[in-house]
């Protein structure tokens, strides 16, 4: 970026600013739904995908030259910090992640091996890669974000072995040994909290936390045993910033180094996302996130409006609706459009992940449409 | 029951009226967390035994006899109705019904063949033996509930082809072609409304409908694309009434045919239920429910709160508890009972079904407990 680049509308939104058109980007854009993918795919297992720097960095660039979204998202597995502690776990093809040995007790929780920053290097070097990817795409400017799974879900996992629907077994062990849990959180918070930071400090330009299965908890619960731990995990880039065009406009904004050069390095922004959480949405936010995302469960004014109005939103197109006549989709995406007015910015997205058996040249269409309309 | 027998108080409470203690019953209730029932299973596939009237009537009474529970649920599968209409459908273990080919369009949808109440002798036969069976056990007076999986749950299934996460493909059927979801909603809310009929005419004293996948639609989706099918099944229902002891109090009872013998007919009552349908609950009644179901999500109070605190809920124990220390699911069940008193009445349950891996004597010491207090 030279100091004559805008900011990317993406980043611009997450701070809260609308930029001229709506930035849109599709969670799990990067995989199933693309052939370039499936075809790259071949030989690899999914773990070894995104551990290979070269590997993760072309399927984290496939969508962005495809589809032309205004931001890419590193190409990762939720067990990916996991797996380079040195947790034995596996993909199976049609199953998911499946464990070694599940996570049940204090003395599992103790035994746990330790992330360091050197495990994260197939990370920081995968990231690398992408950014300088992105700087031959477009007009070289497309942001990329960091991806983690939040500690809730990367706990479930643990315990549960693989996954699960309810998570049952993990929600036990929250209240039948809450010092068990709050360690097992506390380990699988810095997991993650390490996992965004190896990103960033490799050059994401923002963070984005999933928790996946966050919607099987009660506020109540949330608030107690999950949010202090997704609070920690986004205490591992709560001192990291990046560096944008443009001139300090808000708290925890810095001037660039050089004088006159127009940049300020702001606070890397935070985005914190789960399913089926429409109750959630305050406490998901008050964790640190700067931007909420929203399943396609509620209408996006209506999480505004929990939101208190003030937070930027990500969302919340149904990924059923993907494969519907575009008429029916095209209503669909302005319908959220409208309702997104009551954001102070809005990032489309998806409610959920690009199902893999998308047709992308409708992703590519979204994109197309949401470009040529402004705000 | 003679005329001087009380009120059942399951019955009393989903009439709104709280009996001297809460009653308590278990979803899934009659299954696998039984040696009994899987001692009984042997040899017999799960469709088998729920269309084999003394085996799904044994399975009924099984958890009655062992737990005291007030109410039997009547042991089926969501997918009953199907079957004995004709569909193609069996239960694959570990994956869960699996349909020979799904329905995904209008054509399709007209294919399926009419369900007759014909068909349904097999259910009516099991539901007789049932409650022939219950008048032997305790007082004699333990009523029994019919059992339907609401028309969205079944669509989905049928659309699906079997069980799915978010049931896009459904959902999309829902979009993209309105008509012919609407027609399949409407063969759906036959087969299920055909179902809970034949139950009470045999002998049901109550009815529930199990919107299992309602928590996958927005409140939009569910109140124009699934509701008018959920209020369709229940109308199967709605003229008929049950007899028990008492004297007319609410709209709609009507006095015995004998003169003297304090016996009421009352209409029949309905429960409805789904998981993860906080946003949905006021919507779930309004299509003809007496009585609504919550899961575990929320506290009952703020359940009861947005029903408008004048509806008889039921729930909401989180399954998870059930394997934590006594002490721990204790207090749970205090604060749940707690909660409840918003409530005009109140029936304790899960949030969702009893976990195959639960210890029964769990469920025993639950009863006892519930029973051992008194509102």
């Amino acid at each position: 970026m030279t100091s004559a680049a805008p900011v990317a509308p993406l980043i611009s939104a997450y701070r809260g600013v609308r930029p001229a058109t709506t930035p849109v980007w599709f969670m799990r854009q990067a995989g199933r739904s693309l052939p370039e993918y499936r075809e790259l795919r071949i030989g690899h297992s999914m773990l070894d995908a995104c551990l290979e720097p070269e590997l993760a960095a072309e399927i984290t660039l496939q969508p962005v030259r495809r589809h032309g979204v205004d931001a890419a998202i590193f190409f990762s597995d939720i067990v990916i910090p996991l797996k380079l502690a040195g947790v034995g776990v596996e993909i199976v093809a049609g199953r998911g992640p499946v464990f070694e040995k599940p996570v049940r007790t204090a003395a599992d929780v103790a035994a746990l091996p330790t992330l360091t920053v050197d495990d994260l290097a197939p990370v920081a070097a995968g990231v690398a890669r992408t950014v300088e990817g992105l700087r031959a795409i477009g007009d070289g400017t497309t942001p990329l974000i960091g991806f983690a799974g939040a500690p809730f879900t990367l706990a479930a996992y643990l315990v549960e072995g693989g996954p699960s629907k309810e998570h049952l077994a993990a929600r036990t062990l929250m209240h039948a040994d809450p010092d068990a849990w709050a360690a097992l959180m506390a380990w699988a918070a810095d997991a993650s909290g390490l996992f965004l930071r190896a990103q960033v400090l490799a050059g994401a330009s923002a963070v984005q936390l999933f928790d996946s299965w966050a919607g099987s908890v009660s506020l109540a619960d949330y608030v107690t045993r999950v949010a202090p731990a997704s609070a920690r995990a986004l205490g591992h880039v709560a001192d990291l910033h990046v560096e944008v065009p443009g001139e300090p406009a808000a708290r925890g904004d810095q001037a660039g180094d050089q004088a006159g050069d127009q940049k300020v390095s702001i606070p890397v922004p935070k985005v914190h996302f789960g399913v089926g959480t429409g109750e959630l949405l305050p406490a998901m936010r008050d964790v640190g996130a700067d931007v909420v995302g929203v399943d396609w469960r509620i209408p996006l004014d209506e999480a505004v409006r929990r939101l208190g109005g003030a937070v930027p939103v990500q969302g919340n197109i149904d990924p059923a609706l993907l494969a519907a006549p575009w008429p029916v989709l095209e209503a669909h995406l302005r319908d959220v459009l409208a309702r997104a007015a009551a954001a102070p910015a809005h990032v489309l997205n998806l409610g959920h992940g690009v199902p893999p058996e998308t047709d992308p040249g409708v992703l590519t269409r979204i994109v197309d449409f949401v470009h040529g309309l402004t705000q």
